[in-house]
């Protein structure tokens, strides 16, 4: 199928115009809703060119800056362009950008860290002002108008359905063959009108396949041909094995007990290395018949569809390496019927998750020995990425586990603390913590039991006599015994970290 | 209706005995799970004497302890006069009592502090283990076997599912208008087979208006007549009067915007004097036709709905004073259309929270800067009394409200501080927070500018200067300008109070 053909619709076809007559189009101050959730579907040129323009503006001594909201994080030719110009005033619901990261953490740019099932909702609210621009990656317009979403859907519909104007890039790059595998609800409402959404199962249908937009409102159409982010992942490390290895026994365990069904519940998984490496545990266990209800679609899950033990997806984002991505290509006809995207209101609401019973498991920065954790911050004060749909998830699963390997920084940081920097999930919302060392089911204890269990199970040997040490002395020295701590004491690993570089006592 | 006559079924009737020889049922090491919601419908005279039983057996140098399970607090009658004989090993999910707090806090007594929302299904997930008994006060028990529940509906359709034992306190006190108030839904299931719980309106009735047990499980009948806590409130304070003002005017400016309904969305309030001042305050506003999706019918609302401006109220549990408790008794035909009462599992459903989008009021004990809560520990170690169900409304709320007078102990504590001792809101849940000093809507705010607005609009003036320098010091000291911290600081206030009584610098 060749380029021209992606723009179907005469009207749409009228509007089409290059990236940089398109970015014309978007002005200072700003509020720009733009596609991509973890490197996918988001646009590809449209952000680069109004880069340059916000560039030389700002040579003219002149100020030019909009608020960028997307599904999650994006690429370096969106985050990392438009940080890079000091484009950005202010970021909403999540990023992973290396440029973004440092803007924010030295104070030039603000970012709103924002559950991922709230942002929707928020803006139909208006709590978050108008959506000036919506700048969208699609697949194809047809010959109706509909739009055949790309490789995320996070939160377009809503863009589409908010902004005064929008700007679609066509981006041929992405396979046709996605047509068919989203399903967009377009049943939500605003309270007092909100209906039950008819969702029981993961891998029910619940919308329609394509996005659709007022064309009065589209002011561009840009054609594109750009690949995804598609971040390679490095195989599983002896650690995230471990931690896979703990998980997969722990709910084998449970099935004993009665307490998950054999195939288990929906599978959600936060991205990166060791969720990969997690679901290739479930792939090499003796599970059969999963499925995930999850945010992201990564090579590992894509390896579990391609084994059958994973009967069927439904995400938000499909975010592979180019490996991954060769596979889904391949095979994108058989995959179609085991994978469905979903907006990320859907993907990530709560009445669902609770309702499905997911099993969820996120990574973390750190977590404390009373089962609090920190997603977000690195000691305390630096963003790291973001909350993303940990909350949605950790608050609503059926067994909510967090992990993290319990040392980094070459052992230098103990990733169990006396008490997290920063709080994202708290002991309410905390079940199962796991590290290479072991799994801690926190499940019905108190605090005082908590902390003597995470010490024993997930903290590194290096660490543990200074826990214990810490968690002795708040028994005997904390003037309350619910949760025992050292003021003076409970933030000094972070604070010594900051200054020798260790968070070992000399 | 005499006493007597409280007890129609003939299968119930051969079960009466007394309290003495009910509590004999009850086995050291036993899970009981008990009926009660913020000092109401607990049941009255079993536990009494369990707790003489559990002294006799201490006595004799035997041990005897049991875990409590409750809908959340009871009365001196239960959890206190079972903490004193040091009869409770475990408790959960919310307690208020002194005896227990005391125990809690110096060591002796285990506390899981857990969501509202979560307990039932924990319970029914097996996460708990095993319930053995159940105690429950009804109002009757009918012909046909059917209990008509008392003045809390709590957890105890779980209990009277989940318990291998169930003993039943009919209390002849309650009133028998009581009948037909309550709406037990019985749909409930475990994954993968939950459906949509199909209620669209608070007022929707979806249950049947009785509890069910199976009547071989049922070991003991126990007749009584007693009253529920019915704690007296004090009259709004000028402080609380002021917090009301600053949300009516909140609220009314929503409206204008459009962004609220004019007889706005469920209000959901937590319990208290504050929250009581506030229903005053709506009970005085121009809002016409208002209605509450709540856990607890206190006075407050009791008011509005005399009033004619609350068209109808759902709550788990009607908790009132004594003069409220005259006007229920005595109005209780008329108010029976407007309330219902409901198990805690669907008072406090994530679903049906955001689904209706409740303006959720809770009290905290102190907020930070940027905006997370506690709602549970006092200096960070000492629990005051539990999370209850502010974590199920403040992260499904379509608005949630946070509030607290800005000072406390005189003007030594100061309830915003630079970092709360124990976070149990995160920022990423608190949109609004108030304090008699003003409100500061945190809506789509990064962390500095929550931080400036939280010590402008909230702060008390006596401690506006200590936070601005601990703020700005922060902006320039802190590894990262995310989240400006100083670690060494941050909990220097909490540790400055317990060490000299006061949190002002010398």
């Amino acid at each position: 199928m060749s380029t021209e053909s992606r723009v179907l619709h005469p009207a749409f076809r009228q509007k089409i115009m290059s990236a940089e007559q398109a970015a014309a189009h978007i002005m200072p101050g700003d509020n720009v809703g733009m596609s991509g959730f973890t490197g996918s579907g988001h646009p590809k040129v449209v952000p680069v060119e109004l880069a340059k323009r916000i560039e030389a503006t700002h040579a003219r001594g002149e100020a030019f800056r909009i608020s960028v909201w997307t599904g999650a994080s994006t690429a370096p030719e969106l985050d990392g362009a438009l940080a890079k110009v000091n484009g950005i005033e202010m970021r909403l619901p999540y990023q992973s950008d290396p440029v973004c990261r440092q803007k924010i953490n030295e104070g030039t740019m603000q970012y709103a860290d924002i559950h991922l099932s709230h942002v929707a909702q928020h803006v139909w609210f208006g709590f978050y002002g108008k959506l000036n621009v919506a700048i969208i990656e699609v697949t194809a317009i047809l010959e109706d108008g509909s739009l055949v979403p790309s490789t995320a859907i996070g939160n377009n519909k809503t863009w589409l359905d908010q902004a005064d104007k929008v700007i679609l890039e066509v981006n041929s790059h992405q396979s046709m063959h996605l047509h068919g595998m989203h399903d967009v609800y377009y049943g939500t409402q605003v309270p007092p009108h909100r209906l039950p959404i008819p969702m029981t199962h993961s891998d029910n249908r619940i919308g329609v396949p394509y996005l659709q937009v007022d064309p009065a409102k589209v002011v561009a159409v840009v054609e594109t041909n750009s690949s995804d982010r598609n971040t390679d992942f490095t195989a599983p490390d002896a650690e995230s094995e471990q931690i896979a290895a703990h998980l997969v026994e722990f709910f084998q365990h449970e099935v004993k007990l009665g307490r998950l069904p054999r195939s288990l519940l929906p599978l959600q998984s936060g991205v990166g290395n060791i969720a990969n490496a997690v679901l290739a545990g479930l792939n090499k266990s003796s599970f059969e018949n999963m499925t995930a209800y999850t945010e992201v679609l990564q090579d590992g899950m894509l390896d579990m569809i391609a084994s059958g033990k994973l009967r069927h997806a439904s995400a938000t984002a499909v975010s592979l390496s180019k490996k991954g991505l060769k596979y889904f290509e391949d095979n994108i006809e058989q995959l179609r019927s085991k994978i469905l995207l979903r907006p990320q209101e859907i993907s990530n609401h709560p009445e669902l998750i609770r309702r499905l019973g997911t099993l969820s498991m996120n990574g973390m920065i750190e977590a404390d020995i009373y089962g609090n954790v920190n997603s977000t911050h690195i000691m305390g004060t630096r963003i790291m990425n973001g909350i993303g749909g940990s909350g949605d998830f950790a608050r609503n699963a059926y067994i909510s586990v967090f992990m993290t390997p319990s040392i980094a920084k070459g052992g230098n940081i103990s990733c169990i603390v006396p008490m997290v920097s920063h709080v994202d999930h708290t002991e309410h919302d905390v079940q199962v913590l796991v590290t290479e060392q072991g799994l801690a089911d926190l499940r019905g204890l108190a605090p005082k039991a908590r902390a003597k269990l995470v010490i024993e199970k997930c903290a590194h040997p290096s660490f543990k006599d200074q826990l214990t040490d810490y968690y002795e002395r708040s028994l005997r020295e904390s003037p309350g015994k619910h949760t025992p701590h050292i003021l003076t004491e409970a933030l000094s690993w972070h604070q010594r970290f900051e200054e020798t570089g260790s968070m070992k006592r000399g």
